[in-house]
């Protein structure tokens, strides 16, 4: 890294209705043109304008029912889902840019790791360089029974099998050298096939022989994104994550994760650098802090108390429809499934000593993603101050109105961020993986 | 159907240096740009032109390696492989074209029917309803190595198993109503869930809950494309195919094939014109004949009989490098694990009393497709001669030169298609099953 440390950014993405704001797809202004590529190559387009290290398609494999047993709630108000693969949005996005990284979250619960290395290194060789697999391991029953299983195994088992599917999708994106092609026409020789390597990975459940039908891309392989919370999520981020998608709540908080994740970093004798980390942010900006403030009001007006308690008991797993909505969350006795996502949610509801309901509609805003709200100078001062102070490396944006807040912030806030010497005016690196590290 | 019966057109394509003729990537004009994402859009834009119903790619999970248990010949002289995703690849070709369909090989043994639901869904959608699933079911042992199984189930197993997906698919693919958006903002009614509905798909081999995240496209589902030529196959395509890619080498042949299959399919009680049969064809076309014929035995020349053989032995499933090169096929005690292939192979080999190391010559030369060589007037003629009599409703088309072949089919063949009324001059619909019908 090469003179003053640069703030890096990406931008949430989820082909449906709702991001993190429940109130997303009712404003005015949203377009709602999920289904349309055009939509997506726009989205490219301004946040490469605005030198975005990256976007991340988030990903959802069903329509969560644990509401009442019905996916009506989710599906019928709008609702998180993943309408479509993220894969082919981001060949879309890649066709019309040059620099921003493509991530695409891949269960490792419900694909095979040949697929996995196929499908996102020929994204990576395609893109040239720039795409990232943010490996979730799942945890929603609805999910698994669209692919057939009757249930997921615990989290250990899931994080075991993860752990192993990320080495042989590894080897496997490491089983071309860069030297192999020959293309001698004359004599015939193709390749150099001593190049090429089998890997006969062979772990507790993934086995594999390879090589990989892909060649190796400019970058090497895809990046590496992960976003667990927990203890086994944490020693998984520091062994092989190249970002981490957080959420804290707090810059304390945020500041004491920074920590300890660059020192497990450093620990598993790699660089600290080598991890970005990056909580999770929601600007809602105005052209004063007070109609940012105003356009905040009306923006968290737009979440359906309903909705955001089936979302609640979709990402928990949890039925609240049985609960009373004006229970103290401390006092509820909750079979508790997702024990990450939990802690996050519990953190600030207890701390306010929230009713149930009342966490649920706290939910709604942003699903616990911090608001920024101000002028753009003012939301830069946030972001600077954050960064500055060691509580991060940078910011997830997700966005309130799409694709508003994203053209917002890159015409409004960015400029900001640049002025003070905090993000990049031009792309350093040729590559996702060089300009994480740029 | 309304005016004269026109021909259809596929084109064959495989992410590798070699589509059928073996000497496809040494030929001086061949680019090698599979690995470049502009070269295949422009393919797409050459046969949108050239008013081509469809592209598919065929796909290859693995590096052949039953000649001498090694995949050094396959790989290293240029056989066929495919080397990249096929999903991302006609993903780019969608955004450059608005008529041509858009046909993925995806094997049933290896990847699940949701991810196949959802990715193929999402092609149909993001493309306006051009999507195609040729199904494979797939027999080879290193790809089941690749992806993490000890081998494959017999043939019925694994048809049994491909019918039940394809179901699932199916019901998958037609889970959401057309008009089950609603996008009240003012109300925040975003779908009327009541039109999207659970399928409890339960079979023996795949069960499914659904619905699908995947919006139906506009036209309902992806189009239904196979390649079976045994019994089995024959069964398969006669129920559920729109498309069925075929071989033969005879007139007679082809004829009895057609008759045979329409049949078939009026006995499943389907109108016979919802399938189309494509026997697939590999021009050479020259200025003149003379021209064409000189340019054939150039081609020809480029064929490498020792990465022929490896070939053979790669898709029988055979290491014919024990077998003595000139024993003569029909005195070979041989374990055929692919019998459809084997039976095309061994149909024209036997019939001229070929040996081994002949008959793996004349399979490098296009892998047994027919090659029609002459001035496009001569190919025109005899494309029509088959399709007039009912040979075939058209022909999938592959190429020896890429993309030269295409482009010249284009150029000067499909002219004298249209002119002679054989072939469109626009496209009659507005996604592939409307255009395959049309």
């Amino acid at each position: 890294m090469s003179g003053q440390r640069k703030m890096h950014l990406m931008a949430f993405l989820l082909a449906g209705p709702t991001c993190h704001h429940h109130g997303m797809w009712r404003h005015p202004e949203t377009e709602n043109a999920f289904l349309d590529p055009a939509a997506w190559e726009h989205i490219a387009r301004v946040l490469e304008q605005g030198r975005f290290d990256s976007v991340f398609f988030a990903d959802i494999l069903a329509f969560y029912d644990s509401f009442g047993g019905k996916y009506d709630t989710i599906l019928g108000r709008g609702g998180q889902m993943g309408l479509l693969d993220p894969i082919p949005l981001l060949t879309v996005m890649a066709r019309v840019t040059r620099h921003i990284g493509l991530g695409a979250t891949i269960s490792t619960s419900f694909f095979n790791h040949f697929h996995i290395a196929r499908t996102l290194g020929t994204l990576d060789v395609i893109s040239g360089g720039r795409a990232a697999w943010n490996i979730v391991t799942s945890a929603n029953p609805q999910e698994a029974h669209n692919f057939g299983m009757t249930g997921l195994p615990g989290k250990d088992e899931r994080y075991d099998r993860a752990e192993e599917m990320l080495l042989a999708c590894l080897q496997l994106w490491n089983s071309w050298a860069d030297d192999a092609f020959v293309l001698d026409k004359k004599v015939g020789v193709f390749t150099d096939p001593s190049k090429v390597r089998e890997i006969n990975f062979k772990g507790n459940w993934i086995s594999s022989r390879g090589p990989n039908t892909v060649p190796r891309s400019p970058q090497g392989h895809p990046v590496i994104m992960q976003a667990g919370s927990s203890e086994r999520g944490r020693a998984f981020c520091a062994k092989h994550a190249e970002i981490v998608f957080t959420l804290q709540h707090s810059k304390a908080d945020m500041q004491e994760f920074y920590k300890e994740m660059k020192e497990r970093v450093r620990a598993e004798g790699r660089d600290p650098d080598e991890l970005v980390i990056l909580p999770s942010l929601d600007p809602i900006i105005g052209e004063t802090d007070a109609i940012a403030r105003e356009r905040q009001s009306y923006m968290n007006a737009l979440v359906d108390p309903t909705l955001a308690l089936a979302l609640v008991s979709g990402h928990l797993g949890i039925d609240f429809s049985k609960y009373p909505l004006d229970a103290r969350i401390d006092d509820l006795d909750l079979d508790v499934a997702v024990k990450g996502s939990f802690d996050v949610l519990a953190q600030g509801a207890r701390a306010e000593g929230l009713t149930l309901g009342q966490a649920a509609q706290r939910f709604g805003i942003s699903e616990l993603t911090p608001q920024v709200v101000g002028a753009p100078a003012t939301v830069a001062d946030y972001l600077i101050d954050l960064f500055d102070d060691r509580a991060c490396d940078g910011f997830i944006i997700t966005p309130t109105v799409f694709p508003g807040t994203f053209e917002q912030f890159v015409r409004a806030v960015v400029p900001e961020l640049q002025a003070r010497g905090k993000f990049r005016t031009e792309y350093p690196g040729t590559t996702l993986r060089g300009n994480l590290r740029g």
